[in-house]
């Protein structure tokens, strides 16, 4: 499962009956309307044609456990995401033709030959409903304590989005563009270059920004337990992640620390950093500045050139030329995949380090 | 702990009795001599001036439990390394000054001052000697099954190793390099650079790749136990760790599906890929190729040049110039620690994919 | 979650729209038929009015995930089983009047009144139904290394079974008691005292007894994950249990090791033990003998005598009369839910006991 | 691990250096004297020879991390306990002479003979110094909340604690008695029956019964991680327990619901029930009563008189004559282990609770 206290755990496959979402731990007494959770569901949905996969799925969804009268009980809670919009046939055909660079391969050798092939199975995309309708729920558990997720693109292929962008703006902006960039003037050059490489049959890799805002200091629990390596790990479920960096990420690796280090300073009496390079994270714990990581995505490794591949019961070199439907830039519709797996691993942390901060009150 | 059948936790703090691992789930009858564990140590210690600290350590250890006549008993194993070597004095002045980018600051406040401030507490670096102990038992598990770890410095500030160098050489040169990478003339340039920064009184980050050989196919449990997402958190239990990327990583998201893919191929009746990009995973999945991944460290936030800071009690900003010993760049001795925690997230996972193929064997 | 490789979650409650598992870590490629799942679910119903609830339902389940053509696919598996033939009404009137020694007033407190009251929520005997799905799974799981767990009816109230049933008539009988008790003269005797209590408006307890047999010696991780602490754990999550013992139990506590312990000897070149006064576990690992062990159902809370509790709401003593469907027995409806949770158990313990075996097999 | 947010890892074996415990999630700022430990690991020490062993252990502890100044850091802690007074020589001639009802063979099986089989290697009751020592630290994170866990002999063979007794009373008498009973007359009863045991080269079984005083309504983690759960997995990691019940336990079996529950009242305002046969848990959760167990302790498997057994190596039965030091009773001396085990349980418990209270009370 995904987290310790607040958990999540996940099933479904892409043409199966649907994908879900068991969470635990979550406080009773939370307002959750089904609207809150379709509104989320939608953000996956991108319904432009040109920069992202032609079947649209309506996600409606079953809430079979843990609300009731419209509030979380405390008991576990299942979200089931039911598919609609099936198209299998073709699947039956490149079933032993694993897609260069997909699970197609790995899933066939770990699974024996009997995992659900079909459109991917649980290694589709499809997978991202359900951790998108979790994260609804963890996104209102935040709430309440003003902690917000706010995920973006910052690149596609060469396309960098390089301004700084007010926070007003992420919030307002990153969801009415179709690439899920903030900023228009990105947006409008990734929406082009998108739409071009789709029609060229090929697809493009991308960065996801996050900045998680108001997390209290002194979440995260080292040695093992520490805040970035569970997003880590969380964020490297999402199918297509291959690289995480906090803060300056890599570029640090390329610094000295006079520049690097953060220095303290006081403002309006409290302790904060003047620059943040750190991402927010020193030691494995929340310092109390803005949380920022950078997700790296693959380009969608199912494209419409064709490629050379392996018959798996022929044992043999062969090719495939792909024609279902597929996103040309998963990245864009993984913003808030993203935002909603960050959401799940910051409540647990939020929740862990609320357990102690209780005791010590009573200790006093 | 890091690990669910092989397991590990850490304790110990930097200037306390000393750090250790428990290590549990290991299977009984493995060889264990001390000197392997001795020698695996020593591969953390880098006894020039000019690149690294002067607290050397002799990091004596005892077996405290798990291992009799020299073969692991099935029992936990705990090793303890005692420390010594220990300069505590100038601690006491630095306590409400939080080090800028260290883990000061968030272990004042999530530990509400109790924390053993010395030498970073359970901050230091000192707690990555518990993981190359721990990660020593586990190359043992490994090297059964021929499964083999290998990191070293692919770039300390901008100085990168570009070349690609054979595996041979990696696995003789590697230790025998001050900074441990094993192209020489990459190793001189960087070893005269560490020197100069560290002349300077300064610091610099830097990148350990690492290539995991031997993989079978099938290693990782998604939806959420993948392998890439194992390796990911327990590497961010690094001290100093900031991003990490698999296969080509970050670059992918620059590139086009078309290029970024691996196209598979049978070479010798295997199946293989004709190129490594996705760096031996997929889906969460080991893919039968070498795994390949980065890890960036940041400069070492310890530096002796003045910094901007604040005093914790008398909630002031304030100045700090450190006097103790410091590395200059740690990267270059978290080679072994990558390993070795790599290491434990294979063994681990090797255990549990063999659960599975032992029942399905007796399957047929 | 229960088991650690092998693990069910659960979830849902009386009233809602029904209850599920997800079985996480089941290997692929297991025949799954609906049928057998139906069988199992229908052994948790007991169609004799003098002895069961009204509350008959027919169990439909749909499998949301993980079974593919019929066969375990490797993914988490999601089983729900939809609510049927409910009563709510009459919960809204004792909403807020505990039921004695229900879940009523630990619910309320533990969620702050949110939890879904209606027909006790997750706390109802409904909740064993997913039980006993999952069980399903884990008993085919077994049967390919003929692993076979069988529970029964040993005592209800003061009327015991004392003789000793042959294995086979254990298996042939059970189910065909309507009060699962294998012995024809002990079951009437019980049939006849529990329609008495039935009538009275009364209920009563009863003991479930288990023996698992083809269990292979060396199953059980101690010194924290015993066989045997994982058992009770487990068992405990059934409603209704008060006490769980492994062999003789509580009776050794009054006997002498002269007497208690179970000799060594050798049996068709098999090492066994004379008695079985352990009950097939030593120091938490399993010796090879049938594994015993029995388990305390208290008699069902909801009785239609009138009972002393009180008014949460005005906060003031008064008393309630149910007017709800219950079972006079819980003890003889879980029988089928012992054999279920045990058999998770046994099934994650094999599969990880399959890890080091696996390991060793390749270390010669 | 036992316990999640609270939890402890054990290690050692009987005859090697020493054994330990691994304590995590422990808050910090609690003082934790040595004095306090010793006290309490003294607890475990019965210096009277007719009741118990001859090896009379000093129980040297040394605390390695997590605790500086004298007060928990909220670090990893880690305490190891010396072993002292050993004499193996007698086990190598048992050494493949499994000694009946012992873990002797399933360690053997189970780790391919290669456990430590000295004293017993890890099965050994050397090992509850370890969760003696754990035991410590928690009730020192109960005692902030008054939460007070008290365990006593209930009964040795036949012989039994039959009167109330009041709680001050098993506070003040149970450790100056040598049989670890409250009563004068029952424990002077059971001294001389466990020294009449003793002389004939024999053990004896026993009953420890524990009472929990203190909880608040609310603790337990249903539908799988149950209070009572939770406690049961644990104490049945304690060498020699065969069978746990809470409450009136296996009794309520035979019981009537109308005798068995336990009528809601108001007393002083506050909700109680009037008899407290559920023994303060419903449906996994505390009730605010005082939660009441009792463990059945089988008796010492290593008794003086000659037993079969078989030979491994030879593979042919034999018989064993023991001359180690063992105790003719392990009951007596596993009271305060019952209750150090119960005290980690309920910390993690009572964290786990807080983690959500303290959210609550921001939801406001």
């Amino acid at each position: 499962m995904i987290g310790k206290i607040f958990s999540v755990a996940l099933f479904g496959e892409s043409h199966g009956p649907g994908v879900g979402a068991l969470i635990k731990g979550c406080p009773p007494g939370i307002k959750i309307d089904e609207e809150h959770i379709s509104l989320e569901l939608s953000k996956r949905r991108i319904r432009d044609p040109r920069v992202s996969t032609q079947r649209i799925e309506p996600d409606e969804f079953d809430i079979l456990a843990g609300i009731y009268k419209g509030y979380t009980t405390g008991a576990p809670i299942l979200i089931f995401i039911k598919n609609k919009n099936i198209e299998s046939k073709h699947y039956e055909e490149i079933r032993f033709k694993p897609r260069p660079s997909h699970a197609d391969y790995t899933a066939y050798i770990k699974y024996h030959g009997y995992n659900d092939y079909r459109g991917g199975g649980i290694f589709s995309g499809r997978i991202t409903a359900a951790m998108v309708a979790a994260g609804a729920i963890a996104k209102k558990v935040l709430e309440k304590f003003s902690i917000e997720v706010l995920s973006y693109i910052k690149s596609v292929g060469d396309i960098e989005l390089n301004t700084d962008i007010p926070i007003d703006k992420i919030r307002e902006k990153t969801y009415l563009s179709p690439v899920r960039c903030p900023d228009e003037e990105t947006s409008r050059k990734i929406y082009e270059f998108i739409s071009k490489v789709r029609e060229m049959g090929d697809s493009v890799g991308g960065i996801v920004e996050t900045i998680i805002n108001g997390v209290p200091p002194g979440l995260g629990d080292p040695p093992i337990d520490t805040l970035d390596g569970d997003l880590a790990k969380a964020i490297l479920t999402i199918p297509g992640v291959k690289g995480i960096e906090f803060g300056e990420g890599f570029k640090l690796s390329r610094q000295l620390g006079s520049d690097a280090n953060d220095p303290f300073i006081i403002k309006s009496g409290k302790i904060m950093t003047m620059t943040n390079k750190s991402g927010g994270i020193n030691g494995g714990i929340s310092n109390g500045m803005p949380i920022v990581f950078r997700v790296a995505f693959k380009p969608t490794p199912s494209i419409y050139k064709p490629q050379r591949t392996v018959d798996l019961k022929e044992m043999r070199e062969t090719t495939i030329r792909l024609k279902g439907r597929f996103d040309p830039c998963i990245a864009i519709r993984a913003v808030p995949v993203v935002e909603s797996i960050s959401s799940i691993i910051m409540t647990d942390h939020l929740l862990r380090w609320m357990a102690w901060e209780k005791y010590l009150e009573g200790n006093r």
